[in-house]
């Protein structure tokens, strides 16, 4: 069943650029974790902001019926990666319903930290 | 006073696959906390997306009128426990209004992380 | 100016029942923080809904124009207090507009954690 | 493309008044996300409100097209600096659609906690 919506955002964004602890589970890292549940693929169109550049992107990402992608904004390379300890923004545009939540693992300090909200949604 | 919507979205979700510290208080573990302040018992049906999967459920559990369900991941069990270290997400249906909240509580490592954000809903 | 709605709903509550650091500010606590921004005091009625019980409540507080209130359900007492490590629900119904945020600090182990979200609305 | 609403509300609001790790990243703090994704200059004011005197404010930041902007709450000073370790709240109103997410870093004790939700908003 679809549920969701085809744009969303999230002000927030930040890699710490270093971390404590193994990889990959504990290499700080920043999500959006996507989810579409609806019966066709979704591609999802993904501009990322900055403090005092333009934006970056259009990233592309697709997701298949019925799935989720949480998807790691460290992994991110094309058109470039994103980069480390600087505060962006990102908004995520799809051709289908999904629904998308930010999460950050925070682990430069020796014990983890994790924050998570789901993001602004637009119809 | 019935409070809430029918359906709801959670797009992160993640079940640590270690602990350290007490257990049950301090297991790592993901939480779905689901009120039902409405008059009449509801009943919730759980589906679990994954990233490389078909989906699994429904998995089924009421809330009577009044009363609120924190309802752990890790416990679920029919059809199939929720596998360790998996990305998923759930789509939970109910047959009346309900509130839902996801909580996780991260004890892999000495100190606990915890995250918590109120879920995507539609009417 | 006012803004937000009359009908809130946190769906996860717990309070630890330990602590470590010094009190009142690293003492495990569960928080409603509730803004009235808007021009006359308001008053609010919170319910705490159990899972196995029948809800407790109204608790009433009131809310001078603008100001905000920090309200640790910690120190709510009459019609009774809160149980700890005792999952509960909140719905807030006042009758002016409020906007209401959940936060908890949880310092059971020795690094303290933190959660927020934004409460569940209607109007 | 502009997204977002023009008034947003966070209800928590606390500035720790102690750190532990090496400034500026690791120091204590209280941020509001603003994304202006649209192509033209938003122009922000922010009121804070207290629990026991009259709200401060109009703070006014300005927030370029296509750009993000971190704001630390604890570098506010006209027309005054923001009390660390006392309660507050934000109102936050734009002449354009904005985004708005609340974070803060709790790094009191020596590991840092985190916390973060997207903001009430009105059109």
């Amino acid at each position: 069943m679809a549920i969701g919506r085809n744009q969303w955002a999230i002000a927030e964004g930040y890699i710490p650029g270093s971390s404590t602890g193994p990889a990959p589970a504990m290499t700080s890292h920043e999500t959006a974790c996507i989810l579409n549940a609806g019966d066709r693929e979704i591609h999802v169109e993904i501009t990322i902001y900055f403090a005092d550049r333009e934006p970056v992107g259009p990233y592309r990402v697709s997701v298949p019926p019925r799935r989720t992608l949480h998807l790691r904004f460290n992994e991110l390379e094309d058109p470039e990666s994103i980069p480390r300890d600087t505060p962006f923004s990102s908004v995520l545009v799809s051709d289908g319903p999904m629904v998308v939540q930010h999460t950050r693992l925070d682990s430069r300090q020796a014990e983890n930290a994790l924050l998570s909200t789901i993001a602004y949604s637009e119809a």
